[in-house]
């Protein structure tokens, strides 16, 4: 509840609000059926889809007639047309943009390999800034208007401050506005689980598991993400497994990741990590890790070897499922998620690892909650977090259209 | 984001919530400060305070002049004069009733000791209403309107059915409404949430513990409960500390409730715990453990012997604090709570758990978060959850006055 009341200047922000929304949500319609649906009048309506067309967020797409009485009306549909956002990402082993547009279709994407352990943020900051300002360019090349920016960073984040990302190496670094629009950087595994929500598996209540160097969760409710107090929820990496278990790199002992980490199933290969792996994506990828990323070569390695039923790598699989199925146990009781999706490097794992982790949360579970939440897998692959970092910024846009005109 | 626009009608209502969360937030105020406050107009303002004295939630309370220019004006207040709520509650050892006007003063409490541990819950329901109907008579003997009732259950809810209170050895009770009156069930642990919220400690963002026969865990963000996709989120007591260690009732293994529940610390007295302790509320209570609620007598014995220094009971309470300290990190990764609230019967004990938990806390999480969130003892005491479920009553009042109106 805001403090102000309602006063007629803000009614008007606010219905533009809702009458996009209403499109956003069940697709075109006439103007009278929006003021049904909406409970404005059919004057009201028609001067706010007039603001709607001038800020470039809907169109006029021609004729329809779906049961209504008398003639048919003109269509008013979400436009693609015009309104887009960009989407950034710093991983542990790429740089990523990607141009997203008002309908939530990826316009653009591009990829840059590096390796970003313990490296010196000025120096990434820079390429990534260039990388914006390429994609950026070639968007408003082809007719579209970027409106602002989100990055997704591998770490914790605070306002503007990437306050600890262990794997870059980084601590307390502020990141500047990479480019000359609204700009926000969230963590990587949040804007993951929003990429899942409005460019995956599209369901509105789970808990999407980031498997990385780093394992985070972005847990959705009802479409939008829980964040906690500080924006620090969701750290399923360093949930305690085995309290007097293997020292982990955050200072705990017996964290997830040290079980499940993809350092650790990779280890498995006898190979030191993904660090140096770099490369383009790799287009033999048998279970279709590679996408907008690249270096999924050592996953796909590790996929080669399990599906050849190597056995150190069956059971690398099987003691990260296991501690998976503990730590998400903690996390359904603490967080109660609808749905568990399993996402990065767990995508391409998921035979391996379904198994184990079903199975512990089934034993561990079904008492309590009869039917334990259902696992699936991820259906956006290595994109989600950039995708759902240009999507944030079309949810912003959507949320409140008055923004556009100035209003 | 409703799905409709704002239509006039419906302003009305809201502005009421609006003017009324003013006076609730920042005390009495005159008609002219609360146009400003508000930005309506002063007619507007004037007509919605008439409306809330005529609902009986504001009352004048004579002439004010603060720093306001020209002649004083009437400050009109929240009034706990004519509407109030009733909070009931079942818990393992007790039910337990208030009544609590709209200012959240106090006005009436009572409790019926008793041994609810695999009881018939039509039995314990009827003692209940009785319990209901008894309360809510002498409150309106005094005057007051009781608008709504609440009840806290030691189980998970779904709706208006008690999914599973193992403790009471319940499973899927439709709870009916125990009064004539607009009515609802919810966690014990939410509902203490709230307790400690708006009578206890009154921070705005903590996860609150409560360690009682079974432990649960309510987590306030911004003030209000996180309740996750199916309203069972913050079962603290089943997160999992050793994932081989011994069997719990719930079905799992070595859950934080095996090493830190007040069976497992009772059981140090070589007691069977403290059903059939029954008895009123133990007045020689050295820690201040007993209030509304009764039979902690055991609980003080406990505190007793930590006192005497009896190693028995000293390695019970460490081990329990230890097993805390691992499922609160577990518990802070996942939720990122501003502060950690130890209620229930850990309040007592909190002498002796502080140690163990604050060492846990911070050697797990200090490099990831800087400082863990700090740790205190609850405000409330054992009345938290009855008065939490009375406090929940008053805030959807306070949140839509429109509906004592008729709008």
């Amino acid at each position: 509840m805001s403090s102000r009341g309602v006063r007629h200047d803000s009614m008007r922000a606010r219905n533009l609000a809702v009458v996009l929304a209403t499109i956003h949500r069940s697709g075109p319609h006439t103007r009278a059926e929006l003021a049904e649906r909406t409970g404005l009048t059919k004057t009201t309506v028609s001067s706010l889809v007039a603001d709607l067309i001038e800020a470039g967020v809907v169109s006029e797409s021609g004729a329809v007639q779906k049961g209504e009485r008398g003639r048919p009306g003109v269509a008013v549909s979400l436009s693609g047309r015009r309104v887009a956002a960009l989407g950034l990402e710093i991983n542990i082993d790429y740089l990523a943009a990607c141009v997203v547009d008002l309908t939530r279709t990826v316009r653009l994407r591009r990829t840059r390999p590096a390796d970003n352990r313990n490296s010196d943020p000025a120096a990434i900051l820079d390429g990534l800034r260039v990388l914006a300002k390429e994609i950026t360019a070639e968007a408003e090349a082809g007719g579209l208007r970027v409106i602002g920016a989100a990055l997704a960073v591998p770490g914790t984040v605070e306002g503007e401050v990437l306050r600890s990302a262990p794997h870059l190496g980084w601590r307390d670094v502020r990141v500047p506005d990479l480019v000359d629009l609204p700009f926000e950087i969230d963590n990587e595994a949040n804007l993951a689980a929003l990429g899942e929500l409005w460019f995956g598996s599209r369901e509105s209540d789970f808990l999407y598991v980031s498997g990385e160097i780093g394992i985070g969760a972005g847990l959705v409710v009802d479409g939008a993400v829980f964040r906690g107090t500080y924006g620090l929820a969701g750290e399923l990496g360093h949930v305690v497994v085995v309290p007097d278990g293997p020292a982990c790199r955050c200072g705990g002992r017996g964290c997830l990741e040290v079980y499940a980490g993809q350092d650790t199933l990779l280890g498995a290969l006898g190979s030191a990590g993904s660090a140096g792996s770099g490369g383009s994506a790799d287009a033999a990828d048998p279970a279709g890790a590679a996408g907008l990323v690249g270096s999924t070569g050592s996953v796909g390695e590790l996929v080669a070897r399990l599906e050849a039923g190597d056995p150190e790598a069956v059971r690398t699989c099987e003691r990260a499922g296991h501690a998976l199925g503990v730590a998400l146990t903690s996390a359904v009781h603490l967080l109660d998620p609808g749905l568990i999706v399993l996402g990065g490097i767990y995508a391409p794992l998921y035979r391996w690892l379904e198994g184990p982790v079903s199975e512990g949360l089934g034993a561990r579970l079904a008492q309590m909650r009869g039917t334990p939440p259902a696992l699936v897998v991820s259906g956006t692959g290595p994109d989600a977090a950039v995708l759902g970092a240009a999507g944030s910024v079309i949810q912003r846009i959507i949320a409140d259209p008055a923004q556009l005109l100035g209003l």
